[in-house]
């Protein structure tokens, strides 16, 4: 989600190990794709098994936890539902699929199954879903002691062989994002200072920036257009969403392909009300662009030769390149003159 | 899980509805399957997209949250993973498919993160995944603030048009269910009481027959194997699988194919070591065998031209004819000379 980096406290009885660490186990106790119709497993932002003849199904899983992932006070019940999906459409997005279905299992405490909390939260999971023509086929509801939790599965399905893995990319690949970055993280530490969404009857322009910034941590926008569209035209070699942070993600796909990367800090697309927002506020938006988590845009590579080929714009979203992927193994920052380690900075659970 | 039907508190802001009733509710806001992929969505033990050329897949999701589901001073991880996987298992082989992928999503606070829990928890999984050929594609791991959720989903297939729905009983059809009742609602009292595992080497037959009981509550073993010769040999008319109580499961079978039923109590297969157990411990067989839940047995209705068909036992699991499907809506016991009414009394979560 942010970038407070939890450090576990030294360990007794078992290992002290990253969140990554454990899906790095996981995998390889899973080994490699074994049976007939499981084509990428466990180490991508979704698996992808073999679907109807010619497709592959992209399938994937996000668990939302109250007081980890969200806060009840400061996020409306629409707005939770809304997220709870378009996080797990922005995997399918990240692997060039179109989504199809989601099955959403959902644990509430009793004291919130006695309001309408559960309602306005489908409200928002089904006006997303319909304005992506996914339909929700199932899932489960369960009572919690405490905290609500949210798991949303999401399908999709891409031509067979075209899903876009994390592992494609190649030295001179140009790294592009979509849409801007930075603003979910101001949002949410504006959030945790005491910000909340003006009425918008009343909102000067000044509110109204804070609100674009608190919606863009509250109501993210999967890039659903540029994930079908970069998936059907072959346009990605890798493709990664940005769900932990620019610096962790990017790490990511270049692990994964076994390459290095070199970004320049005065391409990034930083949203320009964070840059507005952040001098008052003793932000720094190039920290929050390159470490900060959940803007849920696609970080993509292309061939130089296909370049030319990427549209401008998809579903009104535009698209930046921000850097280069080289044969180095290093993933570096040039600003200015200076250029600088980039380490994997955003959020982890453990 | 067991027969405590939990009571709301009178609402103020919102409905006080159950939980059947908000899945009625979403299965008629969700309306028809529309999409070309979903053949089946909420409403029955699993869901049904269209698969691979002459496939269906059939997709559940199954939340488990500690506290709710399960304790953990009771539950060893291992079992608890084994536990989580097979109640999905046993909504795949309630659809009469055959099981072959799944994504385990998992949520846990920070002290149980840095124990062993979690590898202890996914031999579980594992072992029993590999037991059915099944393979751990996927799934999502967080951080939570107090209690353990599990969100276990596992997918299937079967023929096209093969899978077997709630709603396809008809009078004169008769009554079957494999295994055994009544022994894992028998196994959660007695924890609920102080019962635990006995050290093996030490057992005593009484010790023995307790760890069979417990066993039935911490280890279900879903009918994977019937579920698929079911399936394959298409000798089921309805089928669903035995997680909320015979008496709440009848219920609903019923309902979704809009026919009533007639059960003989004598013909129940209460699990013998539960009726030796029982006496001493002022429990009713005959109340767990109808209203005990997670005994994960399937029940299913079979034409009469079709039973002499069925086999006797598969994976060593025999299965009992209990009564017949009638035209009259309601579902009633025959008990001695006594007919009454079966009303549904098993687990609730509102």
């Amino acid at each position: 989600m942010t970038d407070e980096t939890k450090q576990p406290a030294a360990s007794h009885a078992g290992p002290s190990r990253s969140e990554f660490d454990f899906i790095n186990e996981l995998r390889q106790r899973v080994g490699p794709p074994a049976s007939q119709s499981l084509i990428a497993g466990i180490g991508d932002d979704a698996a992808v098994v073999r679907g109807t003849a010619g497709k592959e199904i992209i399938i994937t899983a996000d668990l939302l936890v109250e007081d980890i992932d969200f806060r009840r006070t400061t996020t409306p019940p629409y707005l939770l539902g809304h997220k709870a999906l378009a996080v797990s459409l922005s995997d399918i997005a990240a692997m060039g699929a179109r989504p199809l279905w989601s099955l959403i299992s959902i644990g509430v405490p009793d004291d919130i199954w006695q309001t309408d909390f559960v309602d306005r939260l489908y409200d928002g999971l089904f006006d997303l879903a319909s304005r992506y023509g996914v339909q929700l086929i199932g899932g489960d509801t369960s009572r919690t002691p405490e905290n609500i939790v949210i798991d949303s599965i999401v399908a999709g399905e891409c031509a067979a062989g075209m899903s876009i893995k994390r592992a494609g990319a190649r030295a001179g690949d140009q790294i592009f994002v979509t849409g801007s970055l930075g603003a979910a993280a101001a949002g949410f530490r504006l959030i945790e200072r005491g910000a909340h969404l003006a009425d918008q009857n009343l909102a000067d322009e000044d509110s109204q920036k804070l609100d674009h910034v608190l919606l863009r941590q509250l109501r993210p926008e999967p890039r659903v257009g540029w994930g079908i569209v970069l998936g059907e035209e072959q346009l990605a070699t890798a493709m990664i969403d940005l769900s932990d942070g620019l610096s962790s993600d990017l790490n990511r796909l270049c692990e994964a392909s076994g390459v290095g990367a070199r970004i320049d800090s005065s391409l990034l697309p930083i949203d320009q009300r964070v840059t507005e927002l952040c001098g008052r506020r003793a932000l720094d938006p190039l920290q929050l662009a390159l470490h900060g988590g959940e803007d849920f845009e696609l970080l993509f590579t292309v061939k130089p030769e296909n370049v030319a080929r990427l549209p401008r714009r998809v579903d009104g979203v535009e698209i930046k390149r921000i850097g280069e992927i080289t044969g180095a193994p290093e993933v570096e920052v040039l600003e200015g003159a200076r250029v600088w380690k980039l380490k994997p900075g955003g959020w982890k659970h453990f």
